[in-house]
């Protein structure tokens, strides 16, 4: 029996897309829901209540980054995550696989998803191109990003991380490729993250006391060729995972089509997350193709740049035209920034480099992605879902 | 007749120190008070709700920058300051006079304030002595840190852009000496700060609205000598001012006694402030000699570089052993950074440079200070002052 409990509301007629609700150890979430990402245990200029007030109902914290500091261990001593970070609603934890790659083997391909501004360190692009990830039946060897140090991790070594930080939901060790690699190696370490799939799921139930707490999630790979995707689906399909991601790299244009191919697999009663994704166009289509969770760094990297989403698309804050414009970040919007402050405030915070001035736009970012979400949501159970996205996409993309 | 009232509740028995109420248009305030510093509009690394939940009953912005970016006019055209950086509580401005001064005059004098850790911005000592600021009868002219474009302050000019501004309390223009000057040049300033006391408060009667919305304090200067003290406190006991404020430089180990020569001499029912003051011994050194209200930016300063105040003096989290200490910052502390995280959790955000690390700190630091000053205040009502004051200083400096 999973620790999850998926119960699907309702269904988008003649589309994979569907409106639930998912029980976790720490909360319930309605589904489809877009996930905040924490990276280190904190979502960067934010308290925990200001992210949950925004309407943030799960958080991701990344293994890879926990992993080096503070360290897992250290977490599972402070009681696990959600205490360490004062979070006390659901949370999800990422396999580690993606940063180790994203280090070392798919450094240097423009099409990656640190290209696409998917990754959220800064820092982690090594200096010369070299390969900082190794990689073998077993697992991966890598190099840490903030001091050089040797590491490994493997199925087995990810999931005791995940054990030790203590996430609702976890995900099981896959290879993430580059998005250039050929069929031929994208079919090798695909059949590799399969068997590492396995190995995930074993370690997981050989803890007992976590897998009665945590629930895992599969891993489905393939880039961008059918046939590796629906193979993967078929396959993570048979291992009983309480429920699935979807990673790796797709052609931009095709992502729902792609999302569409592996969801019409993926057994409808467990819920589907598309890793690293949280664009609006995306938003709407991996919906409409039958997923359930989203994450992204980006409208927290953009953010701290002084970029605001509003629905008529984003706008740089450091534009001049905003210095003495009194007006809300956007009219209407009823986040803490838009209540509160004018653009006016936000341009002097970001032109003074005051810190505050990336807490209200995160807030007000993370607001309009999470509602997006939301009212996507909505309009599923209100029967207008089409006619949503077409207005919404409409003015969000009017100038681009 | 002023916009504010100042009531006395208790005194000290034998000492100037009193415990009071000060009404201002945007609320009431119990003196003795500590005045959080939001330099730039912005408590740094906090929200208004956060700076208000540590307990904070008024903010003190900085004429001196917010004149530099984003301008006081544009502060006026949003509503004034309240309603641009959303606080509704009581606040006050200074007149710039400090940071005009610092730029130029007093630099490269090891025991000015900047040296003291008491000013706010953390780049403007010009890169090769060069004074920025020259002053005249009529004012002083000064280079931008900013930019090195030149600008001007007369006394007129401050309280106009105070009156933009729009606090509630707000200072008279005055020369900040270098606390290295002769006694000369300190008595050649000193007379030329009581002209400027006359022409600032000529100013800001002048504006009729301004005047009946706003309080002006003058400042007592006069260095570290005795004469210059109490003579300046007379001439601006003599100005109907609404609150003194005690400015420039003491001998730090004879602050006290410098502040009783003053409040000795200015009349008791208007409220004194010492400006830019905040370390524990001075506080009850302040309060004991009859200071109402204090303002002091090391405790956010220190708290963004890891640095928290406890009753048992100081630590800095970056120290290696607070990595794996589970304890809140000080055992017993009612503030939202004891209440919810680790000293492991602190230490763990700023080992990761993350935000949230500063603004836990400051939370911690501010909540400190801000109580201790009301922690003083109860003292005095419940005649223990001096008990907890041997108790309190023993404690927090006990290694030093």
């Amino acid at each position: 029996m999973s620790v999850l409990n998926f119960e699907i509301k309702k269904e988008l007629p003649g589309k994979l897309g569907r409106v639930g609700i998912l029980k976790t150890p720490h909360g319930e979430i309605e589904t489809p829901a877009f996930v905040v990402v924490g990276t280190k245990a904190t979502v960067k200029a934010l308290s925990p209540e200001q992210v949950k007030t925004l309407g943030t109902q799960v958080v991701l914290a990344n293994t890879y980054h926990l992993y080096l500091q503070p360290q897992d261990e250290l977490i599972k001593k402070a009681g696990g995550l959600h205490k360490f970070m004062n979070w006390s609603g659901p949370t999800m934890t990422d396999s580690g696989g993606f940063q180790v790659f994203s280090l070392g083997a798919a450094f240097g391909d423009s099409v990656s998803k640190i290209a696409l501004g998917i990754d959220d360190s800064n820092n982690q692009r090594p200096k010369n191109g070299e390969s900082l990830a190794k990689v073998d039946e077993e697992g991966v060897t890598f190099k840490s990003h903030l001091d050089g140090s040797s590491h490994r991790f493997t199925p087995e070594k990810s999931i005791e991380i995940q054990h030790n930080i203590g996430a609702d939901m976890i995900f099981a060790f896959d290879e993430c490729t580059s998005p250039k690699a050929s069929y031929e190696y994208q079919k090798e370490a695909l059949d590799r993250t399969h068997r590492w799939a396995k190995r995930s799921l074993d370690a997981h139930l050989g803890n007992k006391e976590a897998s009665s707490k945590q629930a895992l999630f599969g891993i489905v790979q393939g880039g961008r060729f059918q046939d590796l995707r629906e193979e993967s689906a078929r396959v993570i399909s048979g291992i009983d995972f309480d429920g699935f991601g979807i990673g790796g790299s797709f052609d931009k244009e095709d992502m729902d089509t792609a999302v569409g191919w592996v969801n019409n697999i993926l057994p409808k009663e467990k819920p589907r997350h598309l890793l690293g994704i949280g664009e609006p166009r995306d938003l709407f289509g991996g919906i409409e193709n039958g997923v359930d969770l989203f994450d992204c760094v980006a409208p927290t990297r953009i953010a701290r740049n002084g970029t605001l989403q509003t629905e008529n698309g984003s706008m740089n804050l450091l534009n001049a035209k905003f210095v003495s414009d009194f007006s809300p970040v956007e009219e209407g919007c009823q986040c803490y920034t838009c209540q509160n402050y004018t653009r006016a405030y936000l341009s002097h915070l970001f032109r003074a480099k005051e810190m505050f001035g990336s807490t209200l736009a995160s807030i007000h970012n993370l607001y309009f992605t999470v509602n997006l979400v939301k009212k996507i949501r909505q309009s599923i159970l209100d029967d207008n879902f089409f006619e949503f996205k077409e207005e919404f996409l409409g003015k969000y993309y009017k100038e681009k």
